[in-house]
């Protein structure tokens, strides 16, 4: 069967960038569509008419939308690589929870703080989801243990997008102090290498963090 | 092994009756724990100490929270019964898709309209939200085709909870002569015995809606 493999997205877009780690981790070729997010493809609308929004990964012209349910996809469909999701039942479960507690509960107050300039209550919040991460890296290089998991994969924005918010305006929001486990984790995360190919430069994060959230002139 | 399975819950909770369901279809035994959430129990915030929310399963002393990451362990821990999601790769990564958009656009705008009685705004959103899931039917039985599925699961409210929110207040926020596929649905669903052995009485969630969203003496 040919296997064609198709991912619209926007380089800057963690969400899309959890898909392209997955893909890279597979070892799976794709074609990147970028989209322009201001001037929607045909495809994309075509593709995910319910939240008109990228990523959207076709695989053989079957659309997957939604980052966590495409990085499960990913590793579904392709066996070879390691695991995204463990294999044990329980901890397949435990991995499902934490990906949806990053996305439900850290990216909001992740966004709240940087686009509040790290105001104080905020950033209080960002902490208090923090803990729960900091408390489940348990001296583990990743959150999967040895090898990445979905758990990472959810928390690249931590890992990456934040440090360059933090340099754009000024502000901490990430308490490497308070954190210890998490910032050793973000720089292992980073350094691994189907990340760091899936990672957009950092100075176009800066570029952006400070377009859109700097103080005006 | 022993096979000790404990539900935290309260009966009343869609997302607590979404485990009970997956739970039948299994065949499986369980212990009911019924929490007060005026008064948490110290289990519950043990288990779930991060959102201190029912339904917790907890299966040979592991706890697993969040409705739709439970009712995914219990397909994968307990491979008897017919599959809840499907096993096909694509199929799957939809059905999850499918259960994320009615957690994450249906829920909240059903909510929304009979928390304001049925004001035209609300339902005319649930109506745009409705109309994607109406569509995915396609004429046959169940979201999962013949058998119930992930998605059949996570819509439990929309077939039971959502008439007895009309009968409670008069109103009308379904609209059956526009979602003829999904009234059906309902109707078929709510006869299921795996889910009519874990549905609430009616009355009890009528006597709810009153009690909570009623207009006042």
């Amino acid at each position: 069967m040919a296997n064609e493999v198709k991912l619209y997205g926007v380089h800057g877009s963690p969400f899309v960038v959890r898909v392209k780690i997955a893909l890279n981790l597979k070892g799976i070729k794709y074609e990147f569509v970028e989209e322009d997010l201001s001037n929607k493809s045909a495809d994309l609308l075509k593709y995910n008419p319910v939240y008109k929004k990228v990523p959207v990964l076709v695989h053989n012209g079957n659309p997957v939308t939604e980052s966590l349910v495409i990085v499960e996809y990913v590793d579904d469909a392709w066996k070879g690589g390691a695991p995204i999701l463990p294999r044990d039942h329980y901890q397949k479960a435990q991995a499902r929870f934490w990906a949806k507690f990053v996305d439900d509960k850290c990216m909001p107050a992740l966004f709240k703080a940087i686009g509040s300039h790290g105001q104080e209550q905020a950033v209080a919040e960002v902490d208090e989801q923090l803990q729960f991460l900091e408390n489940e890296l348990k001296g583990s290089k990743c959150f999967g243990g040895d090898n990445i998991d979905l758990v990472d994969i959810s928390a690249t924005f931590i890992a990456f997008w934040v440090g360059a918010a933090e340099e754009a305006l000024g502000i901490k929001v990430l308490n490497k102090d308070k954190f210890p486990k998490l910032a050793e984790w973000s720089d292992n995360f980073i350094n691994c290498q189907a990340v760091k190919d899936g990672l957009p430069p950092r100075e176009t994060l800066v570029a952006f963090f400070t377009r859109r959230f700097g103080k005006q002139a």
